[in-house]
């Protein structure tokens, strides 16, 4: 004899639930499954598109969570590489602590070999914005040394360990985002080799202009204290860097960084060198033509765009119609300097 | 003269951001703004619905967040109380960390009052099945003397400083949710007061059956270890007890729940005491006749209904036509026991 | 002997629907389940916040969907009121309709009865802004006499009809938003008794003032031509007019309309008078008081506030702090007039 | 002198918007852009996979809308095939309209070729299931030479004008799916050619064996009567069939469908040929080994699978440990028979 059986999904589940008489537990479907989920960005001229926040802190200065948190975070935000960067000068949680600066670091690494996340070895250096104001030392063998009393001193011990340096929220915390005397010295002499444009929920457009004209990396950073859902709205996707590498290794990263090979990405805003920019564009773009002389317009990266043709977010397909079709393409949330946004010619 | 503007938000600032010469700093609305989400719920006999949830952890024993977080996270999602219990016997990250079994308790404390959240002492026993398995001891002066080598020597002790004594997850971890001799022993001698019908994504229907027999106390709890929008898919409510209280105050709190006056709620399905249910059910409901004998059924708390007439979200109305409206509303996710759903007439 | 089942809800079914050899049909709860969302307003005096949208189109005129579609539509999206307002004079799919003007609502009708919405016969003039633009003809007779050579005779037919007349989108289509001679004559003349403020996704500033200035009710509402949710974006409520009547009868909502007791809702904006819009806030807004001179400030209805305080969602609760506790609190999205906000001392 | 300003972008055009004095009209962004979402799916041996809903309904017989708007909705919904399939014999609105059977194909063509949608001529024959249930004539030359008394005639109708056929929910409206002898002769004589697997929000199990015991394609299809986005819940994709073509045109789709090259998609579920499954799931994974021998699996699709290893959503990644590496994936949400899951080896 045939069965029918009709099922309404949450219905059937809730009422066997509840009155199956033989049941000693029913797992719910509520859990987060702690996949990763990618970030597709195309390649440009063959180098990999990595992603990186460079910028996070934990319990060990003044963050709410343990090191590993930003491990497991990076992971299911689609990131490929973590600097672990907390302040020297600024450990609030030190009464129930007991750490050197290399801690973040070190019980952060297992949690990233598992996770195959790129974690770099760093420490935030912390001071007023008249003595330098907060620089990220990148890619260190040990952070106990930057913990000097003088700023110039922790800047020559980055020379020593070979560091990356990154200028960190430049017109923070007065809202003032000016080209510093001791900042600029540090960049003439080649001391500090990237700076953020943008910083947890803050844009600094003058810093695009600057990476131009003093040959600096852009970068987005989260910045992050508390746990990084715990910060954002749902749906915004952190800031970061991507980084043009020719492969997926940590030296690779330092050899891209070297070059300035970096764009900023910040709540569907990119900033950086105009050239890199309009191959970036192009390479997520698919331009088909139509008969009758329009053409569709496909955005194939995770990075919605703001054009004179309408908003195309990932994923999407725009008609641009005939008598549009001659018309170059003005990406307005493309940033190639902090006076003017990206055109292009597909 | 007259100035026309036609602005588009989005481009409207982007661009703005992108070409204004002489703008330092552009802040995205992309952080989450910190507030509370309430939570409805209807007063049931004049007594207030306050939202507990008695089983969370820190850093201090196996989590993975400062006890400020918790605290933190209460507030946003619309909780009343809190109780940090944190395990006595399981305390990974002990290298790095100097303090007792207080510690979570005191450090949160500040926040909790800042915050207006009632916040419980507590902390939690963690023993084989065979020993009792894991026990949260609420309402106690001193954490530090539970740590004990004998499970009995802390129920003893639990007594000594009249502590509510709640069985958590009882068909953990080995998916058999039997009554078990020693817990069974501890309830009969009135050393235990409730027992957990929900944790973290489980449900054991069993655990309501026996509050009815042994005047237990029905619990849902999240039993968080990471940060608790880490644990939970988008959307998910975490699981929480409705303690009904005179009062919004601790010292009414431990009443309600000597009373035995709560509800456990766990992903839109609710479990407890039948009468308290029907209650609660009637409290929530808007029934108004319309003149072809039909009448419209408002749903008026944030608990989603399953129901023999359909599922009602939160703050929605469905209509039931003529022909149905003598019918009793049947509530498939309400559980008066672990052999049937709530019926009602309205 | 006991049973131990562990289910994983998704899973489960899927699984179960694959293998399972005598199930006929699984259904899946993926359909949308057509109850009504309602709109959460506070009473003012004692009135009634009922919700209108008094323009919309449908298949009849140049709309795309049926006119039985607006009435569902309507008591998805919580309204209580709605006016069909086809155009008298565009009508582009008459080569396959048979019809004359009061069709529209004659299909509505009877969908309205059964889902308890106030259905407005009406129709919209459609003339250049010269000739007095749009105007919405409500609680009219039979809208076949409309169908005139000359806007002032149809005006003179509203008047004979004793129809309330709004004046649609007055800034519609050159953006320039002026308040021209041939509807400030009517105004005068009390032929035009309301104005949109509000219309699809536009706002125009100076429609507010106007009905400060000459009495007239302000006015939002969708305009909608195709379906609504194909119109607006997921999550973005429709414009609508809160109707504050004693009763809920057309009869009522006339009245109300006649003594402008109306308030404009859009995308969380709200324009209208100035000692309505107090009102309205007030009885919105929860304030309790905490010990240290702080206080917790809830918004107790669906529209959410943006004020100096920050932003307050629906059913959230902010803390304002001691040193702010004194301040009054300005509320950006309402608007007494275009030239300012409200300030609402609580 | 440099002038600092900060943004808080809701708030600065509120505020701007209710106070600047010269603004005729503020235009909010709250419009859906009516751009094309694309569906992600792989190509299988080379073949483009065009994705159709093969069964939708309009105005002219008992649906909602406007013929149009199935187009409008295609696209936005990144179909790139419809079928037009009114209903013969059920056409509730024809004392509003004049039109034959032809006119929702006629009246939908030129946007299908605007939107650039493969717009298939078709209707429905609508009989009781013992007389042959629902059939869809698909790629007809014209509908009205199929208002035939008998379900025989229309069905040697179609074989005249070369349609192809497809037998419409089966187990519909008795719940019973069964091979019934009128269908089962049709498809004997090789005049049904296809049977939906999926309708709207129902699964039939068996048909999916039918295919593979009597060479039909599997159909996924939505068989909508209201506005689409009336019909599903928000983030629903709508059924829809794969068809494996060389080319994107209706003479490429019609031979892929002859081939009985098609998959049926419906709620994340994938129905049809085993081998052919077996291809597409392979196309659309990637696997990373890493060096301590687990690897990493990315879903490379926009359909989730629900696996043995945990469920992986559209371009989500998950590890899968040393452990079970050398497993077999089972994915539980493609059925190749009625009688299981599909098991693939990387």
């Amino acid at each position: 004899m045939r069965t029918t059986i009709t099922l309404i999904t949450l219905c059937a589940l809730l009422s066997l639930g509840a009155s199956a008489q033989n049941v000693d537990k029913v797992e719910n479907d509520i859990l987060d499954n702690y996949a990763r989920t990618e970030i597709n960005l195309p390649q440009v001229d063959g180098l990999l598109p990595l992603k990186a926040d460079l910028h996070v802190h934990t319990l060990l200065s003044d963050g709410a969570v343990w090191p590993t948190v930003r491990i497991d975070e990076a992971w299911r935000d689609g990131l490929d590489i973590v600097a672990m960067t907390d302040h020297i000068e600024y450990r609030p949680h030190n009464g129930y602590l007991k750490s050197d600066h290399n801690a973040s670091y070190i019980i952060a690494k297992p949690t990233a070999e598992k996770r195959d996340i790129l974690l770099i070895r760093a420490c935030e250096m912390t001071r007023a914005k008249s003595e330098g104001g907060h620089l990220n030392m990148l890619f260190i063998n040990d952070a106990n040394p930057f913990d000097t009393e003088k700023m110039e001193d922790a800047v020559n011990e980055a020379v020593r360990q070979g560091a990356f340096v990154t200028w960190n929220h430049p017109g923070w915390p007065d809202n003032i985002c000016d080209f510093n005397p001791i900042n600029a010295k540090w960049i003439k002499e080649g001391k500090i080799h990237a700076v953020e444009v943008f910083n947890e929920k803050d844009y600094y457009p003058y810093a695009t202009t600057w990476c131009n004209e003093h040959n600096l990396a852009p970068i987005a950073a989260s910045d992050v204290h508390p746990a990084i859902r715990d910060l954002y709205k749902v749906g915004v996707r952190r800031p970061f860097t991507i980084i043009f590498a020719k492969e997926r290794t940590l030296e690779s990263v330092r050899s891209a960084m070297n070059a300035r090979r970096t764009l900023a990405v910040f709540n569907n805003q990119v900033a950086g060198n105009e050239e890199l920019l309009v191959k970036f564009f192009k390479a997520s773009a698919i331009k088909e033509m139509l008969l009758n002389g329009s053409y569709k317009l496909t955005n194939n990266s995770d990075i919605e765009w703001v054009t004179n043709f309408g908003v195309i977010k990932a994923n999407q397909t725009i008609m641009v119609d005939e008598k549009n079709a001659q018309k170059p393409i003005e990406v307005y949330n493309f940033y190639p300097s902090h006076t003017k946004s990206l055109v292009v010619e597909l």
